[in-house]
């Protein structure tokens, strides 16, 4: 047994049977290895970007990581955007990256880079294979690593004769160990906090955003008048009809600060406290007040749906029974946000899987959904624009038999298009919803927000017409079927089209 | 004025005046610094690798850096691998990259990354402005280590308060220290070498693959006996008729090991010793024989052309004559590497620049297009694929006049894809000719090449049929007008209808 032999049966064992790859000269014997092991399910990415955000989607949903298949520290840099997104939604990952051989190294081979370097700021974990005796432990302590609460990325750099050469040895899985309890004084002290009725706020986000632990957090909110948000960007919120809504920190700094004006104390629960996503001048970076006090109930690495309940015991909280909401309606006339996501929440199956990069347009689609039929909602959470489509391209196969339906800003789309072909190959049920917008209208906003007053050469750097993009040629060159909607009447058309057919589908939303 | 303002006012005083840019919030007030400041070509991309790959292939024609300006940490790795490719070319570039005020980093909002610990591998040279007060000094250092020989990559991080605080100061253009040269023992001693006999060839890059340099290069063959190849891969080769030839050192190991068997000596001049791209088992990693001498003329950072020169004094070597070689006919019939070889030969017209990313299918299409019109001809010079489509977009603003030709295959295309949006929207002289074999045709090579045999999960991995691209629909998507070859014929009238007109078009060539 080769090295790469026993790192497939090794990643096999430990839970891992998903691989997103975009393979190079290094890898092929891994490839060769996956040949002749069955298990494993292998999906192509045209572009590394790809394979490391639906590796993200993928975790996102299925709840145990996939592994990732790069080539070098180049193709690992392709990879890096989303894998910093990954890692700011405390995503379990496992990246193979295949390398120059130990020997050939010193020579410096133009391909020859420092992958490691690169990797590190990513990964909680990192490690070169020294030889094809090691790789199987070396692939279970990292299948344990990237399992470990809250989840994180681990990468294993794989020299290609520690693939290729003989003597591998399967490890056994190594159980990630479970996620640390907060202990009891810290829970009693919050509980103190929560009985004096100071203004208070949980600022919650990783597991407390399912529907079960929203239902007891929304309890303690009844019962001690204290409020609940989410962080700005999540992983993965359970909502929608029957389940506890939960508002999010607002992007805009000004519209933060007046969100958390006024509060005592912040409870964070797997959260960490808000700041402004940037700096803008004159304004300050932390969105609650100075005399505000933060708590941690629950840091991300503990357990803090366990934490909730034993909270929601000491106060005596029933959960929550979620108000009812309306679902909304199709809506007709001219393309708003609102009208939006009005249709989206009439028209979204039950399980759908929404994918939110749709930025600018989008703040507004959040908030109108609630009403829907229960679904779960995966946000940017890094801010490196291009994860859309890679993250509903894993979420489709970490889900399967549930609508993906992505929100697509058209500027970010661009970063990461080579997505839609690994969703024709897959025929994964992805709908993109392409919000063609065609300018950065982000930092439009961003412009005016640093007081910066722009002309004809600014304006040109943030517009994306001229020439137009042509999403449904571009869907049609990678083999996605599509079609353009010009009013709300023919975006309901497609959206119930889209719903009703398997594979993937894309709407380009003149909005 | 304000720190932005400075740096553009710098950048221009020290001869930089083209950036290639894909700019987010914290480059804000450099993009109004733009605005208010005229000189600067702004070039935007729609993805962070087109932005670096554009300014590799803008130096190498124009011979001086371009910026680039890019978003915080994952905006700059998104670029990396062609900043990999631009330092294994040892192109000039001065990077800004744009990120979170020095006073909002420490508060780690989810865009922050580690942008120094990505940059550093791939740079020169390195740093983050402080302030506002040393962002002018800190730009003309910048540009003096880029244009440092042979050339290097210069990263300038722009926290944004760095940026909009007032207090700015421009700074003079420091100019780069002289090239070193070699010192008349290293070049004696050689000249002895030449004089003995022994089998020696000279192993060139860089400025030594200039048409006068390959002339004085030839000489010395001529006289001595000695031979002469070129680097795999080079950042630029003047070629053509009227000018010497010159061969590369080939990429599958064994036709390298047997161009290289018999030497004696190997003299390299602004080159390093050829080893393989990778390691293949029970094969050398170096490519030339364990009892060759590895003499060095001249060091990448010296003047290798200067060396020569003195060389051929020493030696009485005339310049040589290049001999004369066939231009080439339009080919007919099947659509074969050498068939587009000669009709490219044919076609190319005077002072074409030749991008070539064509990785398996193009492997002879350079010895048969020796005899073709003057040219450049500019290649992938780091292995890290996806640079072609950039690099030409750059090329074309670099060389303006002069018509593009990009030579890419389908699977590397499709990694920087989006540069076809900024060839349009710059009505650049590209032509793109895509090599659709739909498959990752290396990769097949490489798979037999490590003794693997693939199977359906393999050979999967490396098709990239299911469902076949559309290049048509892609440029269309994109706003570059395109065409499909799918006979020899076709393809040459197709060549000539790119020829006539100004602004890009896209060949999609079915090999």
């Amino acid at each position: 047994m080769n090295g790469a032999e026993s790192l497939v049966h090794t990643l096999l064992a430990s839970g891992v049977d998903t691989v997103f790859a975009n393979p190079g000269t290094s890898e092929m014997h891994f490839v060769a290895a996956l040949d002749r092991i069955p298990g494993m399910r292998c999906v192509l990415g045209l572009f590394e970007g790809v394979v490391t955000g639906a590796a993200d989607g993928y975790a996102r949903m299925a709840e145990r990581p996939a592994a990732t298949l790069l080539h070098c520290g180049p193709g690992l840099a392709n990879g890096l955007a989303n894998l910093h997104n990954a890692r700011r939604a405390r995503t379990p990952m496992v990246n193979i990256v295949g390398d120059q051989a130990t020997y050939h190294r010193p020579l410096d081979a133009p391909l020859t880079a420092d992958t490691e370097g690169w990797a590190r700021p990513v990964s909680g974990w990192t490690r070169t294979a020294a030889n094809s005796a090691t790789v199987g432990a070396d692939a279970a302590q990292a299948v344990q690593a990237a399992m470990t609460a809250p989840g994180q990325i681990a990468t294993l750099i794989l020299p290609s004769d520690s693939s290729w050469d003989e003597g591998g040895i399967v490890a056994a899985p190594l159980p990630p160990p479970p996620a640390a309890l907060a202990d009891t004084g810290t829970i009693e002290a919050i509980a103190r906090i929560l009985r004096s009725g100071d203004p208070a706020m949980f600022i919650m986000s990783g597991r407390a955003l399912r529907a079960d632990s929203l239902a007891v957090a929304g309890g303690i909110c009844a019962k001690s008048g204290a409020r609940m948000m989410a962080q700005t960007s999540n992983g993965r919120i359970e909502r929608g009809a029957g389940r506890m809504p939960i508002e999010r920190v607002p992007y805009p700094v000004d519209q933060a600060i007046k969100a958390l004006s006024g509060l005592k104390h912040i409870i964070l629960v797997g959260a960490v406290a808000p700041v402004g996503f940037f700096a803008y001048p004159g304004k300050p970076g932390r969105m609650y007040p100075d005399d505000c006090i933060v708590h941690v109930l629950a840091r991300p690495d503990q357990n803090g749906p366990a934490a909730l309940a034993v909270l929601a015991d000491t106060l005596g909280a029933e959960r929550a029974v979620a108000p009812s909401a309306p679902r909304g309606e199709r809506a007709t006339g001219a393309i708003t946000s609102e009208a939006v996501a009005n249709t989206l929440s009439a028209l979204m199956p039950e399980g759908a899987v929404i994918v939110d990069e749709s930025v600018t347009f989008g703040r507004g689609l959040f908030p109108l959904t609630r009403g829907a039929a229960p679904h779960d909602w995966l946000a940017l959470t890094g801010g490196a624009i291009g994860d859309g489509l890679p993250m509903s391209t894993g979420a489709a196969v970490g889900a399967p038999g549930r609508r993906v339906i992505t929100l697509q800003a058209d500027g970010s789309a661009m970063y990461t298009v080579q997505a839609l072909w690994t969703q024709a190959r897959e025929k994964l049920d992805v709908t993109t919803i392409i919000l063609a917008n065609r300018k950065y209208a982000i930092l439009l906003g961003e412009l005016a927000g640093v007081g910066a007053n722009p002309g004809r050469t600014a304006l040109d750097m943030l517009d994306l017409g001229n020439p137009n993009l042509n999403w449904c040629s571009i869907a049609d060159g990678m083999g996605v079927e599509s079609a353009r909607a010009d009013t709300m009447e023919r975006f309901a058309e497609l959206l119930e089209t889209a719903n009703r057919r398997s594979g993937p589908f894309l709407i380009e939303l003149m909005t």
